[in-house]
């Protein structure tokens, strides 16, 4: 662990660095995806999962939102819960996920009840709410940071999908489009917050941690997905059974 | 405690006799202040008092959103979010309550800091946000029927404070025109939802109960007011302490 204070660009390096390291991009469930190596049925577990992660993001928003000490922060920071729960029904990124899962033939009711997720997801999503209920609130913002990193990932998943499975439609993912404005957006905020507030070197160090641990929390759902959908196929008792297996 | 179960009906007019029993517009403060008969000492710890409880409102609000299990309860909750924060900078509700304060001659510095505070108001108020972290989310929405009472409270403080106080002019007193169409708009969603949900004798004595500790709430700031500023004037430790005194 370094003691030096870092320049607010080295941080933000810093942070980056950590992307380019241990963001999920790099994972080789990401990989098979975009280039149209997963089934229909490994692409159903890999929705039906992420929409854990898709629902509890007001949530996590939310908790954070309850502890911002000033209406500036509250209100900048409220944009996430318009854009994740919409402003009217069916609108809002949880509701454009349902399209996804929709669109690859699940049940809406059984994925919105997730009774067929994997252990792994619930615990490594519920840890990411856990950090923003539990940390300091600059380690809240800053686990956000994974955000930063994902443009490229949308478009690799966006452009591979349409491209190589037939199955998929633009409309299917309809999800992605706002997000690749929304992320930016939100992670230009949360970054200038962190390197403001940033400022011994235990406070970098704090950040450069839960981003860490952030993108293992990413890393650990598509480990989950890869060991009981493509090799070596193990599913745990309980969840997802593609139909036809 | 009851073992019946209440019909919808039954269970309004139950939270509505808490509310004409315990509610703090029939506490000798509330009395004193319309009537004209506080000091402007008195009314400014009043409202740096209550202050506490307006900036507190937003992190109780946002503790039940991320709480809430859809993205429909969330949108209905999360309009107290832009009521109370605003939608820009200087507008909600907490900008508002400080322009009463400086209305009043407060220093803003001083009133956002809660330094002065009565111990008793920091107790109340925490109270309330712990209700709507740690009771059922039933509760949690319940304890905010008070809002079924303010009109009435408001129109009376309002009226009398206008009337009765050369140094009050409408402007400082802005805060409470929107809130007499909030809070009858946030009151009724809340008791359609409690009256729809509360489906068991059980729920129903928890969602009157809790009614009931949120009337204590509001009666306590009012009891640690009196007890402070007016009789028998024993200021704690660290309160404000009006000049001049």
């Amino acid at each position: 662990m370094t003691t030096r204070l870092l320049s607010p660009d080295e941080l933000e390096a810093a942070l980056r660095q950590i992307g380019a390291e241990r963001y999920h991009s790099q994972h080789p469930f990401h990989k098979l995806m975009y280039q149209g190596k997963l089934s229909r049925a490994q692409l159903q577990a890999w929705a039906l999962n992420r929409y854990y992660y898709q629902c509890r993001i007001p949530a996590k928003d939310a908790t954070l939102i309850a502890r911002l000490p000033t209406p500036e922060l509250r209100r900048a920071w409220r944009r996430r819960l318009h854009d994740h729960d919409g402003d009217e029904p069916n609108t809002g990124g949880i509701a454009r996920w349902l399209q996804l899962t929709d669109g690859l033939g699940l049940d809406r009711d059984y994925v919105v009840s997730t009774a067929g997720l994997l252990p792994i997801t619930r615990f490594a999503v519920d840890a990411y709410v856990d950090i923003v209920r539990d940390r300091s609130i600059l380690e809240g913002i800053a686990s956000c940071l994974t955000e930063l990193f994902s443009p490229t990932i949308i478009a690799e998943r966006v452009g591979g999908m349409l491209a190589n499975y037939d199955f998929i439609t633009a409309a299917t993912l309809d999800y992605f489009r706002p997000r690749l404005d929304q992320a930016p957006m939100d992670a230009e905020f949360a970054l200038a917050y962190v390197k403001q507030q940033a400022c011994t070197p235990e406070q970098q160090e704090a950040v450069l941690a839960v981003l860490r641990t952030k993108c293992d929390i990413l890393w650990a759902m598509l480990d989950a997905l890869h060991l009981a959908y493509v090799e070596p196929g193990m599913i745990p008792p309980g969840a997802f059974v593609p139909s036809g297996r």
